[in-house]
């Protein structure tokens, strides 16, 4: 099998990003956005790059969606003017939030009247505010049937000089879908618990009310967006193999691999051994054939990797060690010496671990360096 | 419950490190392998900081494993001069394995003749080389009863300027024990079958051939080190969760926490939201009462953490959340802004996520940046 590879100067793991994937996977998602006239403000979490979100700048789109204080911090350095912390917020963190919001337009989450009233009488300018609904995943968020403490939190930011935007939700348990059926079935489901919080807020006299919703398998796996106002997907812009069993993306779709080393051959047990452990892919696994696999090998032409190899799975990680069982055939094709493109289970994740992408012509793209600050 | 995180100012995931804690677990494994008369040489790609490795020199220990060629640079560049790279050496690298070389007294792991060719033929300084021996996990190594194959990688060597060392091993099936007999057994046998290894490389004219063996539980659960010459073991200077359900430690030794501020409460559900997610403890689990989790909340006095509190699992991460069960008692105690300690279920991945160290003074206690260079 050809190896594009070879051209590449690699002596250790290196997270490597195909620029043309990715961009067509950004072109796509934008287009659907406009085409159904909603606003996507991606979730910068995946990539944590300022440079990967120019793309979404060339495309006119200024917005984008981040995951903590100090990714803020990073993008609003580089200049980017609306940035919405999709996490709840943590008044502990008030300071900074405060030099973000006099620097920038700010969007924050709560689900609490607490929050709200700690950040009226801390915060000296005016932040957006959304309030976080569940609607079924559980993680955070105020219950969609809990319409009366939904509005008790819209009434405390109403008397304050804060701004209610609207509410805003991640149905994460659509990543437990066990088909398609079962994916739109939640998606539509959380159009309608979302609408049905709408409906309610304007019946008590709630009038501006945007909705936002934000999960890759939804907004991949759906052609329109109806009955929302924003769309925060992040992982679609490298998709990886989790995304692909949820019918998310083709193989070839995902844009990002982890260059590996091979440091090891075993004939005896079938395995070859890469440097690239948990401390480069991170540890998450999917159900292979008959065992749980923590990324595959993908296939390659002289250009680049062309989807999944699905006999050769990664089979075990330890913090620097990937063990990947592989066919005789490919035991005769792999020296030690080679290096070898893994596919990542969960791309944010693996792109957390990493300082910077390279691209297949080798130069370094930089990122923010998630906690490390 | 009393909280010493009230004395310390954290408003962001912090890794906290209880320095009583750590020097006692260094001070005991010290102690045992001094009584047994073997080497120590801690594998620090647990901490991976030179500060806490000093802890060790302080007991007149100065060599170290590593599991990287970085990792190796970053201690090399601290001073130390006695270090072994225990992963399989990549052949890539020997540009600047040379330059290590040149400064330190390096050992290096091969399992092929092939790479013992490489090595003779592309390093400019003399190392010393360990042979690495499978006995039985099946991840690295040459399977100890191919000891024709490990005679004529010691061949191989003996023709070339470096020089045999002796035999490696990681017995991490280990890990998998059910129970002390399990676990005394395996490391029993990893024992023999290093020893028959010995004996067969005896009988072939092969005379100086140290035994190298380690992981902590093993070596936490033995109380002598017989027919050995060096250990290796690199969690105790931390331990864990899981190293506690494996009987290596009691509660109250894990010396890291992650500081975790609370961010939501969620009655009608008992769980409470903390930012404290993948990017912070890693995603790795163990098996609860009756699910996966994910770390436990620690119990707290006014000084440090005391142990585990059983009835508050973290049940799930994402990217920044963890969720914790909680019983309704604790969530009437909770408060939006406290700050609480969680308990890793893998001390060496969560510490690799952190930039730094935290001690219970609020001092920075810095450390390598991983794959971050």
């Amino acid at each position: 099998m050809e190896n594009f590879l070879e051209n590449i100067n690699i002596e250790k793991p290196a997270l490597l990003i195909d620029k043309k994937k990715m961009n067509s996977n950004i072109k796509k998602m934008s287009q659907k956005a406009e085409n159904s006239g909603v606003e996507l403000r991606h979730h910068a979490k995946t990539h944590q790059s300022h440079e990967i979100a120019s793309k979404f700048k060339d495309l006119d789109n200024n917005s984008i969606t981040v995951s903590s204080v100090d990714m803020a911090y990073y993008f609003a350095e580089k200049g980017w003017n609306h940035i919405t912390i999709a996490f709840p917020t943590n008044i502990l963190e008030l300071d900074r939030i405060n030099i973000l919001a006099e620097k920038i337009d700010l969007e924050l989450l709560i689900d609490s009247q607490e929050v709200v009233k700690h950040l009226d009488k801390n915060l000296d300018e005016s932040v957006k505010l959304w309030v976080k609904i569940d609607v079924g995943y559980g993680r955070a968020g105020i219950e969609w049937r809990n319409t009366n403490e939904i509005m008790k939190i819209v009434e405390e930011i109403q008397k304050t000089q804060l701004s209610f935007e609207g509410i805003l939700t991640h149905a994460g348990h659509i990543y437990k879908s066990s088909d398609k059926q079962e994916l739109q079935r939640i998606h539509q489901e959380t159009i309608n618990r979302m609408n049905d919080v709408k409906k309610h807020l304007e019946v008590e006299g709630v009038n501006e009310c945007r909705i936002s919703i934000g999960n890759t398998p939804s907004c991949s796996n759906v052609d329109e967006f109806d009955q929302v106002d924003e769309i925060r997907p992040g992982n679609f812009v490298f998709y990886d193999l989790k995304q692909y069993t949820l019918g998310s993306c083709k193989e070839n779709d995902i844009a990002v691999a982890v260059a590996c080393p091979v440091v090891g051959k075993y004939p005896d047990r079938n395995k070859i051994l890469l440097h690239g452990g948990g401390v480069h892919l991170s540890v998450e696994s999917i159900e292979g054939s008959n065992r749980e696999v923590f990324g595959y090998l993908a296939k390659t032409n002289d250009k680049t990797w062309t989807g999944i190899d699905c006999k050769s799975p990664v089979v075990s990680l330890s913090q620097e060690h990937g063990l990947v069982r592989v066919s005789n055939e490919k035991m005769k094709e792999v020296e030690i010496g080679d290096v070898l493109p893994v596919l990542p289970i969960h791309s944010c994740m693996t792109a957390n671990l990493f300082p910077y992408y390279k691209s297949l012509k080798g130069e370094r793209i930089p990122k923010f360096q998630s906690i490390r600050k």
